[in-house]
């Protein structure tokens, strides 16, 4: 094990997304990322498997996060209520200096197929995680596929207005008005 | 150019996901599809691009049928029931005798990772079509990505639904059923 490198994460995170957006992901090598943080290829791949898991690392945590609030929900909660608790929870994940970050990131996935495919993947695991919570809670079939499909498309939603140049407004005020729209929008006959 | 086959594309298409059933997609060559159907692989490259098309080549049919219902709603049509009726206009192309097809290729996507990503990305390209339909029709946004998104995340659970085993139910009763669901699932409180 190397010394201990302050912020080495961040500060890997940071290069690799910077350079991502200056050469493009492809021609990107760990060796620049790794130099460019000031850091050594070992501590790179003490902190991701590789150059892709740069992107993805943070997915999996975000999951956790909103899946766990799924679960935690009050029994009385409706399964719509608790995927809103959810997507709430969700905002300790994107405070607003996070957001050029966030874009950046984006960026670098729309302008590669593969990461694109990558990015979809995700999103459905995201789905199938949250159907298993609320059969957990008690939810029947469809409403539970139904209802957490609904909740990944609010999340994208929200995130997209969220990530948006003109946007100033915060990541729980989008999720929230997404999720008011949505009532809205289904209501209608 | 070779002389008319009967339903040559229809042979080609059974042809190539019975041996993709039997010996995976990756293993199987279009010389053996051809000639499981009788047919040249000249006849095979006539109707498809690659051995991949075969399974991707209805997707663009069906989202045609879908995006064209919507944008011919009455101009009275909300939204989700513009979104409804592009949805029952797929019923065509899923009568009874098609499901065992269907359930055989999504066995087969499901057997592949790079299938699998091709399907939802896929997916992805319906709910572009969709928001541009629903723009068309004056929707604004956020409503016009999330009315799109709620009417793929209907149309998936219910054709997983109707491909399922224990299921004999028709894709335009479960469809229906799945969106009266969703109105009941968003308005809980």
């Amino acid at each position: 094990m190397g010394r201990w490198e302050p912020d080495a994460r961040g500060r890997l995170e940071r290069a690799a997304l910077e350079l991502y957006a200056e050469r493009g992901f492809e021609q990107t090598t760990v060796a620049e990322i790794a130099g460019r943080a000031g850091l050594t290829e070992r501590t790179f791949f003490r902190h991701f498997a590789d150059k892709r898991e740069v992107l993805f690392a943070g997915s999996a945590v975000l999951r956790d996060h909103i899946v766990n609030a799924v679960a935690i929900a009050p029994a009385s909660a409706t399964p719509i209520d608790a995927i809103a608790a959810g997507l709430d929870a969700a905002a300790g994940m994107f405070p607003l200096e996070r957001r050029e970050h966030a874009r950046r990131r984006a960026d670098v996935i729309a302008a590669n197929a593969d990461l694109r495919e990558r990015e979809l993947t995700k999103m459905a695991s995201y789905s199938v995680a949250l159907v298993e919570a609320l059969r957990k809670r008690g939810v029947g079939e469809p409403a539970a596929s139904l209802t957490a499909e609904i909740g990944i498309a609010v999340f994208k939603i929200a995130f997209a207005r969220w990530l948006d140049e003109s946007n100033d407004r915060g990541y729980l005020d989008l999720v929230r008005e997404s999720l008011a729209e949505l009532k809205t929008v289904a209501a209608a006959d």
